[in-house]
């Protein structure tokens, strides 16, 4: 585009803009949640259990009563499936995985992995941070004070030649998040290559784990979904199963707020975490498990529900991309991906401009995430990404909202071509 | 007793002792369960959620979905009838007050409270353990290394002469662990005047905590129950509220594997933990508060509940005590308390006998909780004390158990008298 033509749309986009600031919007695109219509998804789920229900284990113990650390095993298969981990080497947690991460870095801080000092006691500890990348888990080991490592992300993964570089030399490097599967906010699936890659990791800190965080695993959009090799297998192949931890729940399959949260480990680990748990908790709500165990059944009761799932959000998902190609698809200043699966689009605008387009929008009365939140302290050196979670609105909100977005992109990106 | 007498009550007791081993029971009498009866009690809390119930709060976010780091409204206000402090003080968990606890005494280690270093950057963090006291309270700071000093307990409470002069001299000592209302394993509810000297405390460190754990705070077994006079309120007065973290949960209400569980705490501290929790959680199982919340719709919701797990407990205990009345009462070799409420019935038998007692019992099938347990570091110095946990047998399996416990008392004692 020439001056000219830059002016003119710019112009346009302006006007459309005014327009849109009079309406008083109120839209909210900030978190990947689940909408309404896909928690009515599960209502059964809440009138599973009645009195009658057989609540004795086969050792006699009572689901309603204390213990049973590690939870109910046939939720344990059920989630051995969807991670490719075998059920015994499963823990259930209550509701949150991000909570069972948080615990996994806290209980490094306060006791250590593998015979190792905590690392409370060790000095400058460091975690790589794939990026763009999920906030919430750099917010963690941000909390605890450890300095936060960006790496690159590419078409297969984070940077592996770059990570191997890092962890092979450095013994402060304690950790490294991963979202390998349709991550956040990439949808990126990691390649086989990128999976063997971390299954023979040979990290310097014998107290090194990667958290896995295979939070979308069965989060499919497509009828040709991302297929992720599986980690653990490698990892037993390669012997390097104690340096990883693997997560995963059931928020976005059941309900996010009373879901199961999983932890899959290496038996070591297991020993390890039995452990800590056995002085921090009585044990997780089991009866809730029984609630899950009773209305899924089973992996296969837990994809059906999943293809349901995706027949309320791939139209999200769709008009975002649609409505992204429409008004944007020929200008040049923007890029978007079109995920498989997962709960985002990841969306780059033109070098220095996301902060704006994100201010534009607010101003509009559409909250965006705050620019740069998927990367390490919140800070995008090229300030081009921005995170599009399409799931929570409804599609009319929705529809308006990237409207709204669209000529923030176009204003943002005139206003920095003209100088 | 002259010699005579004790051999005899020695040769009386092995022949019973003996004819006990002959009948290969299995009992277990180790810890403060609810039996079934009890669990059955709420099975109506199991099925009072319906897809048709309305999950949008006030403020429009849905109850299934993420998010509500503090819990139901209307739950807080049931526990701030139950502990005494404005509901907007409460924050909820999930089903575990002792993992509350744990993460307390965690966020002291790796945060530190009221702009102190954190513990783990603190020498030689000591926690006082007012003795017999809960061994899992214990435990967790056991786990954390801190150095665990034993308080003596008196018929008022702790010895806060011990305290004060500990606590207002010694900056290590950062904190302390109380079971206020029918203790356990003493039964015990503190005196106005302790509580009130609690509420004075000047401790040296300006980040001690006193862990306030009333776990049985509506758990009465009398007409005529206890009264606790009410810290939250004597603190503020005193200008202390920042230095006590308070306790409560459901477990011994609704569902130990499945109940909720509470902790109150000056708005100081509200400010600190909510920081916390917006890195650790997605928010509690907001889900199952509902459930509660529509199940006992307030707070004499649960006093009715209790009244009909007095029914089933009450008698448990009349048993032991009439059994130990009748088989002890007159020998002087063991002394017992009546709680008026509370899971526990303190014993305590001769010097350095409560072992062997705990022994013989196990060699006959009978399963206590170790001797020492209620003891910093499960060490009981004169070895007399024995937590007796009558609620989880039934009746049938409580007499036998506590036949087999009475003619193991008499046999140590015997065993100990004769040399």
């Amino acid at each position: 585009m020439n001056p000219a033509e830059l002016k003119n749309m710019y112009e346009e986009a302006k006007t459309q803009y005014d327009h849109y600031c009079t309406q008083k919007l109120s839209l909210n695109m900030t978190r990947g949640k689940p909408c309404r219509d896909q928690l009515d998804l599960v209502s059964g789920l809440l009138e599973t259990l009645s009195p009658e229900d057989e609540f004795e284990l086969a050792n006699g113990d009572d689901i309603r009563n204390y213990g049973g650390w590690n939870g109910l095993p046939e939720m344990r298969a059920i989630f051995g499936e969807l991670m490719g981990i075998p059920a015994g080497n499963i823990v259930l947690g209550n509701n949150s995985s991000l909570q069972m991460m948080y615990d996994a870095v806290s209980q490094g801080f306060t006791h250590g992995y593998s015979d190792c000092k905590p690392w409370s006691q060790q000095e400058n500890i460091k975690f790589l941070c794939p990026a763009p990348g999920y906030d919430r888990h750099f917010a963690v080991t941000e909390f605890f004070g450890f300095e936060l490592i960006p790496i690159q992300m590419l078409e297969t993964g984070p940077d592996m030649d770059e990570i191997e570089r890092l962890v092979e030399a450095d013994e402060s490097i304690k950790g490294c998040w991963c979202v390998p599967k349709y991550g956040n906010p990439t949808g990126l699936t990691f390649s086989d290559e990128t999976v063997r890659r971390f299954a023979k990791l040979k990290p310097a800190a014998k107290d090194f784990r990667l958290f896995w965080d295979n939070a979308y695993c069965v989060h499919h959009l497509s009828d040709t979904p991302d297929m992720l090799l599986n980690l653990y297998d490698e990892c037993l192949q390669n012997g390097t199963e104690d340096q990883v931890f693997y997560f995963a729940s059931t928020s976005k399959i059941s309900l996010p707020g009373a879901g199961v949260a999983a932890m899959g480990m290496s038996d070591n680990n297991l020993k390890e975490i039995q452990k800590r748990l056995s002085f921090q908790t009585i044990g997780p709500d089991k009866v809730n498990q029984l609630r899950h165990v009773k209305y899924f059944k089973n992996a296969d009761g837990i994809y059906k529900v999943m293809e349901q799932h995706r027949e309320i959000l791939a139209p999200k998902f769709q008009l975002v991309q649609w409505k992204f190609a429409e008004e944007l698809g020929e200008l040049g200043i923007a890029h978007w991906n079109e995920p498989n699966g997962g709960y985002f689009i990841n969306l780059d605008v033109m070098e220095g401009c996301a902060s704006r387009v994100v201010e534009l929008c607010k101003n509009a009365g559409v909250v965006l995430t705050a620019a740069g939140s998927a990367f390490p302290y919140g800070k995008d050196a090229k300030d081009t990404n921005i995170r599009i979670a399409p799931t929570f609105p409804p599609m009319n909100e929705l529809n308006q909202a990237v409207q709204v977005l669209c000529t923030a992109i176009k204003m943002a990106a005139a206003e920095k071509l003209l100088g």
